[in-house]
């Protein structure tokens, strides 16, 4: 077990609270209801930081529409709409009980869902915000690796919200913006993985490969210098280590959509191509979101499932999602608890924008909190050892 | 500092020893001479399992033969050759030594050197090994991170030259296929980073961006499924952690040849936009070989250099290759020792096969060392523990 750092030091009585804390989670939601489809895609192809178009307004309606239907029918197939934000609001409840005791100095703390597609947005968590008199907040993405196409665009819109609402200097803000590696995720990875192997009959359970799978990217978002394969890739190792390389595995990329070129290899290819080689046992890994959404429990759980079936992969089977599992509690408690504590704006590679980065609104932070540094140097990610200082 | 875990305990007297242990360093090679060029590249261009060409005995020795007065005049440029070779046997030469002390038991250890496209070729190297009465040899590739276009071909050229010279049960074989993120490997890259922020001026070393750099690959090779971008990833994620994310960092990939699709972004275009976006100070940092070659020697201190000074980045540098440092001859030994003692024939990773592989030759291992286990579960890379029991 990770040893928690962020030790919860009872305050002498009398001791001035910094709290409340605003611990904002962003993620790009879905739509709860199939009525809400509509507007979730349209929200999502008009986000030129997700999907640049060209006459993006036009475009963006008209593919949102046509794809609408057929979206509908999906989300029907598991229930009617996506579980995130019931899934965000278990995670938000949790993980502030468990900082309020982990960091007694910043309590109590509140926690506010901004989904950048569809409710609650990122203007209902900041006017919520506002009439709960919050002052101090930090913007914690709920995507383990950084991407511009996603944590990149949710702080974005956070950071235009703020403006068009009037609210520039209403919060001061710090930035959680990737824990790719953090040891306390990586456990509840693994955890989930040993779950996952449970599935497998006894026999089997030493022959199964483990098939990462992680949301593909368009291959320009790649090629301007994003550093999402790499953090997928680390958190691939960081698992794997921790499990002791204890079987053979793969990271694939799924959700891709043509024509574009994408991040590859696909996973659908590769479950062909582990049909082809006569694999009969796969346990497949979600490994860059954090709850359940129709990634998981569409194109996983049925569709790659169907076509693996197909191919006579006897055992395919899907990691649970970390969702409410205590493990990921902890680790969320845990990673804000340290950011808070560290005192840092945001991690040393926030303010680093992608070498080809054409968007001047990238890496803003308005109203920084005053107590944080921007943490360049030391153990910017919380978890680490500064080891550099020999040399200088 | 990484402490080694096969510690030399002295064996008793009149206690077996295993030895001689041959340790067969693969690498790629490069020519010792001007003269060495053209064959150098021949070899280069005819092998499929680096660049497959149509009709690759025509058309390999036709780009070889145009491509020659070119390459020769950038090796006229570093001195009239490659330094590979020196610096493989001061490597080979210090390894044995530390080796023969960390892992008694299977001492004395012998290293032999086997390029795959310049002298001393798999052949020479085999060839010796039958003259020295060698039987229990381990390859020992020096690319830490799995490609099959690196390691891959080193190793399926070992399997093909052992059969063709009727060698096929004159060794028994266990084979080191991949080390990327070994922590004595990443304490000495570290360490070189050091090193290299040491020749920047002091108040400027803060603010350096650490360039890691890697040999590209073409897109193909990663669609098949190849792991190479992944431990690539991996071995930065380690190097920035053991330095405590002391600096910004960037991955970007050098030496793509045109016209193909190639992993990006590519190390020139990141330059490009690091001198647009003014950076003044940045550290190029070679992460997939271990040796100066000439994408250190020329690519990265002639050719980047230039376009880098052009751009206005006023200091750019970059971090010493490990060579014969005696951090990374520390890691050479102990990854060695950690192998033996394992008792293991190859990595968890090395028997699977590229989802896409269409190379029957692929993940070969000719007449197993007996002694040794396959080592599926378990710490197969040999630094892990094994978390995965709990839940099994």
């Amino acid at each position: 077990m990770y040893a928690p750092n962020p030790t919860a030091a009872p305050l002498p009585n009398g001791c001035q609270h910094a709290g409340p804390t605003a611990i904002v989670m962003l993620n790009l939601g879905g739509p709860q209801t199939i009525d809400d489809v509509g507007p979730y895609l349209e929200r999502m192809f008009l986000d030129r930081e997700l999907i640049p178009l060209p006459f993006q307004e036009q475009l963006g309606r008209f593919i949102a529409r046509r794809r609408t239907p057929k979206i509908q029918r999906k989300y029907a197939q598991i229930g009617g709409g996506s579980p995130i934000y019931q899934w965000t609001q278990r995670q938000g409840q949790a993980m502030v009980k468990l900082l309020d005791q982990l960091s007694p100095e910043t309590a109590p703390h509140r926690f506010y869902i901004a989904f950048r597609y569809a409710n609650p947005l990122t203007a209902d968590a900041l006017q919520q915000m506002q009439a709960d008199g919050i002052q101090r907040a930090v913007a914690f993405t709920q995507y383990p690796q950084w991407s511009c196409s996603t944590t990149g665009a949710s702080l974005n819109e956070l950071w235009r919200e703020l403006l068009r609402l009037g609210l520039r200097d209403a919060f001061t803000w710090s930035v959680i913006d990737r824990w790719p590696t953090h040891p306390a995720f990586i456990e509840a990875v693994a955890n989930k993985i040993c779950e996952g192997l449970t599935y497998f009959p006894p026999a089997e359970r030493g022959n199964v490969l483990l098939l990462f799978s992680a949301h593909s990217l368009p291959l320009s978002v790649i090629e301007r210098g994003d550093a999402y394969p790499q953090e997928v890739a680390a958190t691939v190792q960081a698992v794997m280590e921790r499990l002791g390389f204890s079987h053979e595995f793969l990271l694939a990329y799924q959700s891709d959509i043509k024509p574009f070129k994408w991040l590859r290899p696909s996973t659908e290819q590769v479950i062909r191509a582990l049909g082809a080689q006569r694999r009969r046992n796969v346990l497949i890994v979600p490994i860059a979101f954090t709850s359940d959404h129709i990634e998981t429990l569409h194109e996983i759980d049925i569709e790659f499932a169907e076509l693996a079936h197909e191919l006579g992969i006897t055992n395919f089977k899907r990691a649970p999602a970390l969702n409410d599992d205590p493990c990921f509690i902890r680790a969320l408690a845990l990673i804000a608890a340290e950011h808070l504590r560290a005192e840092q704006l945001h991690s040393s590679q926030y303010k680093l924008r992608c070498p080809s980065c054409e968007n001047a609104m990238c890496r803003t932070l308005i109203n920084p909190a005053k107590s944080a540094s921007s943490g360049r140097a030391g153990g910017a990610l919380g978890w680490s050892e500064t080891a550099l200082s020999r040399a200088m």
